[in-house]
């Protein structure tokens, strides 16, 4: 599958408050991702703002692609909740394979300081249903408690087991000098710190943040023109879930099972061919529901994985080697852009003290609200 | 060109203010869609809401998706501004066209009514740079006055000739039962309603509404098999713009100029083939420009095929004969949609009343902004 490759990708800083415009944000990530390219402004195609707009900027995609230069050619905005790009990347990769362009640009965005912590929390609970569920009180932070407190009655899963997640990706975080929180962390720290929705803590939880990705996809033949280690678009899945309340099981993200089981069977791989994988660990219970969704572990057996240091570098499948959204903070729009930059400089061989030996074949799991969207893109060297 | 057809089109009624939910506007839509379409909701391989989500409801495209019974299929949402689902049209189509789905769902949706007039004004504004633009006071009739000044003085366009363009629409507007006003208006009347942003007057500017859109597209072999008469794309066009600030010309939307080209090119016709046409009249002067950018009047020409009359039914080239969004209504996300219904209708004979004899080939043309996106879409029976 030769069809459609990355070329480039870049992030800003991450961090809980940054004094750049969201313009000046998406500039950081461009910067990178077209650094070393044989190609100019003129030669993307299109681009796709990936946002939930949480800055005072709406319709952001004319403000910033002129920012960029990237008029007069089309843009737009994909809009997904934590998962819109890799959304963008899907729908850039149709865009490239049917013919209509032969370069795209996907832009993750998400400046979230704006806001007091209050009124982005009670901005993404609109992000759930207003007649079922944020009226009630729904928030983030409550829908995976209740997916954890699922997954401890059925499985046993411990608290301690959770904050074995934090601790791996903290382990990590400190080798990514993007990241928002860049500090090794004990158990004791974890299991220690105050509660948000029982049984997660705070930090179980990943926090609201500023940054910016940029993804640049092209056509086969462009992309082994351009750049000297193209990385090729192997598999893709997506599916969506209902609300929480309708849902018939609360341990696994059932979008995530089918996203995996579609990019599996596209890219022609088992689960057991990942050589490193990001996740979306927006809360410690997600990188284990993902274990399990990815089929890197049997229900009820991704705890096992956690607890036997698998998913370190040394493991069998290392996962989060950048910090993960725990770490890094988690921008909604660029979260996506930023697990395909970590996966490519991986497979890239760009991963410095993180670097997993002979990473050929990479997996990255995106999820949208409370399992509401899911995306998972298989790479391959 | 018989890769991606249209095999259904539904809209709800537009109105002012709606008492019903988002998920019910999108409903009734969707049903017309349906209707006659040898199809159950399991075959839509994905949805893509299209909208600015004026609605409480933030990441919509999950509740109306769950509504709908359209899970557990991928779904996301684009925002383009005023262009949002004719954007969906081209991304849907490359989805198709790509192989990842056999059949696709654009969902248009607006509801503006939880706004005042003056909170949806500002929400609209600061749809332009914030740094820039809306920030001076800029709003949307207030950027389409600068253009009808800058027409006028170049070409000696007058508000006579712009009023014409509410009549001609007014005209048909009576014919269309889910416009949202139904009368039909003398020249006077225009010239003498109160003045918004000088030279536009109240009737020379189109409202805000509430509605829905729905459009369905399939794979060729499909569409041949679930419908009696596909309607088939047959060219695409679409650009962008900068800020009103920096364009080098206030008489023209370069953009649309753009799409059209591209969308002539791949169909492989010109303006003169085309039979009937829908064109973006969020205000009288956006359709002069139309008829330009379009190539169906030469620069400074627009104002004269308005007078002689050759826009009408009987003319040579009839625009907006569903009333245009002048008399529909404007319910941002879901116009694109609601132009694509009626070219659809025409190119199947079922017009009723303001169907044009034989058309065969009809034109698109959606505006997002001030002339900030654009997209042409040329459908063929």
């Amino acid at each position: 599958m030769e069809d459609v490759a990355i070329v480039g990708v870049g992030q800003s800083h991450f961090s809980r408050k940054c004094e750049m415009t969201i313009k000046e944000l998406v500039f950081e990530a461009y910067g990178e991702a077209m650094e070393n390219l044989g190609i100019s402004n003129t030669d993307i195609g299109a681009s796709i703002l990936c946002s939930s707009l949480y800055d005072n900027q709406r319709s952001a995609e004319s403000p910033v692609a002129e920012y960029l230069g990237l008029n007069p050619q089309p843009t737009f905005l994909i809009e997904n909740a934590c998962a819109a790009s890799s959304t963008g990347l899907r729908v850039a990769w149709s865009l490239i394979k049917s013919g209509l362009y032969k370069i795209v640009a996907v832009i993750g965005l998400e400046k979230m300081s704006g806001q007091t912590s209050r009124e982005a929390a009670e901005m993404m609970g609109r992000a759930y249903d207003v007649t079922w569920e944020s009226s009630f009180g729904l928030t983030m932070p409550g829908g995976y408690a209740i997916h954890a407190r699922a997954h401890m009655a059925k499985y046993g899963t411990t608290e301690e087991q959770l904050a074995k997640v934090r601790v791996k990706n903290s382990h990590y975080s400190v080798k990514n000098p993007k990241a928002t929180f860049k500090k090794e962390l004990a158990l004791e720290e974890i299991l220690d710190s105050i509660p948000v929705a029982a049984p997660l803590k705070m930090l179980d939880c990943c926090a609201n943040a500023d940054g910016a990705s940029f993804t640049i996809l092209a056509q086969g033949e462009v992309a082994k023109e351009i750049t000297k280690i193209p990385v090729w678009i192997a598999g893709l899945g997506s599916g969506s879930n209902t609300g929480i309340s309708r849902r018939k099981t609360l341990t696994s993200f059932t979008c995530a099972k089918q996203a995996a089981e579609q990019a599996y069977a596209m890219a022609g791989v088992g689960p057991g061919d990942i050589h490193v994988a990001e996740v979306h660990d927006c809360f410690t219970i997600a990188e284990i529901l993902a274990y399990e969704d990815l089929g890197f572990a049997a229900p009820g057996e991704g705890p096992r994985l956690i607890e036997e240091g698998e998913t370190y570098l040394e493991g069998k499948i290392p996962v989060n080697p950048d910090g993960g959204l725990l770490c890094k903070g988690h921008p909604i729009g660029a979260t996506g852009g930023s697990q395909i930059r970590t996966i490519v400089q991986q497979l890239r061989g760009d991963a410095g003290e993180t670097q997993v030996k002979s990473a050929e074949i990479g997996l990255a799991h995106n999820i949208g609200g409370i399992g509401h969207y899911a995306n998972v893109t298989i790479l391959r060297r």
